[in-house]
């Protein structure tokens, strides 16, 4: 995993490559402290204009990477398209493929012939970008619970400190879901007269305390496991595997709706014809397909960076942070064009967040867009419901400035 | 815990005793084993008429016991009134009182002024009757996994071996919420001439999928603790804890419902003028009361009970059971009068699932009454609702036979 220099041309040969760059200063955090040093793992889709005014920078969600699109240089086993649930896996795709590779190429929802689209991973991350697991120059070891506490803020001013390195200072458009969504929301808060767009799908402005609880059960479930060790599991043989499958599969779960799992499972039993009679083996086709996603999911995936993203996943609330309780007060500053998407089916950010946002900047006189799409995926339907994201994207991105 | 000859008097001075009986025959199981001895703990209220026609069955959930009303005789550590959610704990009662206090006793929806009210802890349970931590007489020592695997099935034929000691021949009623009311379904239909009514609140004739994957997390969340040790962890000074209180978190917030977390906490931070920027300890409200919940239950409750009782009420399914996979034909020689109540704000057993009982007994032509009431709190409504669920209960239980 050596640093490329800037690099702002897409891999060859029809696949991608994630490239590193050491950013030159050290990220103020919110938390007070500074880090340093910080690098960013990213890659890029499409070519940059002469102008440089057609970056277009998407933000992924908490189990992401910035292998966004395309087939990836990276050995099968270190890349994926599995980022959030377990549709995405099942569906198009397998190893290899980016996480939202239905939306990002030529002709997609992000058009790769008209913009250059960039994914970095997030602060924080475990695929590239400084995060928990990364070497502390303090010490020599890596950070494990001595990783600073990062917010949404933290991540998106380290996306603008990398953007920086590569001459951009503008952006066409931010766009992400869930957790990306609200880096989207972040971008044209903090940073409002360097976008000119956001996309925000499947997200909010504030998790309600439902999907808080649902986070800290999972953090929980990983701090609880013996051999998470306070946090400083790196190198000793052990890692909380057990913890981080149940945070897994209670994510999972929350990603799903109820309707979806009657559809994929019902109460098929894993063997058809009859009990078995058993506490410890899976019994239900859904049990056996937990499971597996939890197996899988532990096999990839760093459990600090899990905690620290999920942390920060609950913090963000616009409404404390930057305006005194009020959402309107909070957005107030905001100039970019707002295009909202939310499936009727997601219960963990359901479209009602999605609707307090779009009424804030309606009151405030700011042009927002809302599409609510039926589709019955639950929380997934934004890495699955490309057929029908895609022309909404793409005319709200062709519309003038 | 010594026996007592069975006994059919309240306990004296307005408290109530937990009683113990021991099953002369060895109960026959689903499975296919047998199991023996078996003792049952439980308590009455009220008293029984001399024509012994005017006993009420009630069945407690999956964290419940056999104090269903009253003030208990026992240590305030053994008695709690907080079998489900947090609700019914922070509300009414307090330690000592009966889970089921406001729906038990003189003038209340089971009326001990004309009924004698029967509460058995259920068959695998930790609270008194025979279950993974009792004494597998093979061995000499705690059954563990050994414990054969129980069905609603075995808890109902056991209820019904112990009534026949006590020479109660026919049930006035069987009342239940939840797992609960699953036994008081299976009675309907495995003792048909022995049942005049049955009263199904907040339950399920099949727990749908999402909550099969509930229940399997909050069991490997229990199994992969290195303190559950394969089961056998009595007497090792070490119990798994830590995936408990996972497991209790997970069963809480699918007890309550969203509005009903945002009513209750909001995002209301639990130091009220900023964050602190920690991963280990609580920020907000919310995230304090689960571990709160998680750590008051592990203190009560066994982790083998839990993993049994859950596998238990994913295995109810009376159409695949009886029916062939039709639940009208599972139904059809149910003789007992049926009320169903639901609540509309119950995800985890919703009031859909009641409705499709209530048109399989309307479509064989048997006496059925539903009554979904409006209310908040989700599924916890059925411990919380006893002001709305009283008058519907004693008129049914009024209706002449």
């Amino acid at each position: 995993m050596s640093q490329s220099a800037p690099a702002l041309t897409a891999g060859s040969a029809g696949t991608v490559q994630t490239r590193y760059l050491d950013l030159p200063e050290p990220v103020r955090l919110d938390c007070g402290r500074e880090l340093h040093p910080v690098r960013v793992a990213y890659e890029t889709y499409g070519s940059l204009s002469p102008g440089r005014d057609n970056v277009i920078l998407v933000c992924h969600a908490l189990s992401g990477d910035a292998h966004a699109a395309g087939r990836s240089e990276t050995p099968p086993g270190e890349s994926t398209r599995d980022g959030f649930g377990a549709e995405a896996r099942d569906g198009a795709g397998g190893r290899g493929l980016g996480w939202w590779d239905g939306m990002i190429g030529p002709g997609k929802a992000f058009d790769t012939d008209r913009f250059f689209v960039v994914c970095t991973n997030l602060l924080g991350g475990c695929r590239g970008t400084t995060g928990p697991s990364s070497i502390d120059p303090a010490t020599g070891e890596p950070y494990g619970p001595d990783f600073p506490v990062i917010t949404v803020s933290d991540m998106v001013r380290t996306q603008r400190a990398f953007l920086d390195v590569l001459g951009i200072e503008r952006l066409a458009a931010v766009a992400g879901g869930s957790l990306g969504g609200m880096q989207a929301l972040e971008w044209a808060v903090l940073f409002p007269d360097r976008v000119d767009a956001i996309v925000v799908i499947a997200s909010t402005h504030a998790l309600h305390p439902q999907g808080v609880a649902w986070n800290a059960i999972a953090r929980d479930s990983i701090m609880r496991d013996a051999a998470w060790q306070g946090g400083r599991y790196y190198g000793t043989g052990r890692a909380p595997d057990a913890g981080m499958g149940v945070a897994r599969m209670v994510g999972h779960v929350t990603y799903l709706s109820a309707p979806a799992l009657e559809g994929k499972f019902g109460r098929r039993l894993q063997f058809a014809d009859d009990l078995r009679y058993t506490i410890t083996e899976p019994e239900f086709e859904v049990e056996s397909y937990l499971r597996h996603q939890a197996d899988s999911f532990v096999k990839r995936f760093d459990a600090n960076t899990y905690l620290y993203t999920s942390r920060a996943l609950t913090y963000f609330d616009l409404a404390r942070q930057y305006g005194g309780g009020s959402l309107t007060r909070a957005l107030r500053g905001v100039a970019a064009r707002t295009l909202l998407i939310a499936f009727s089916s997601d219960w963990l950010y359901p479209p009602s967040a999605s609707q307090e946002i779009e009424q804030a900047l309606r009151a405030l006189g700011k042009p927002v867009e809302l599409q609510v799409i039926d589709a019955p995926y639950g929380h997934d339907c934004f890495l699955l419901e490309e057929a029908r994201q895609t022309p909404i994207i793409r005319r709200f991105l062709a519309q003038p400035v």
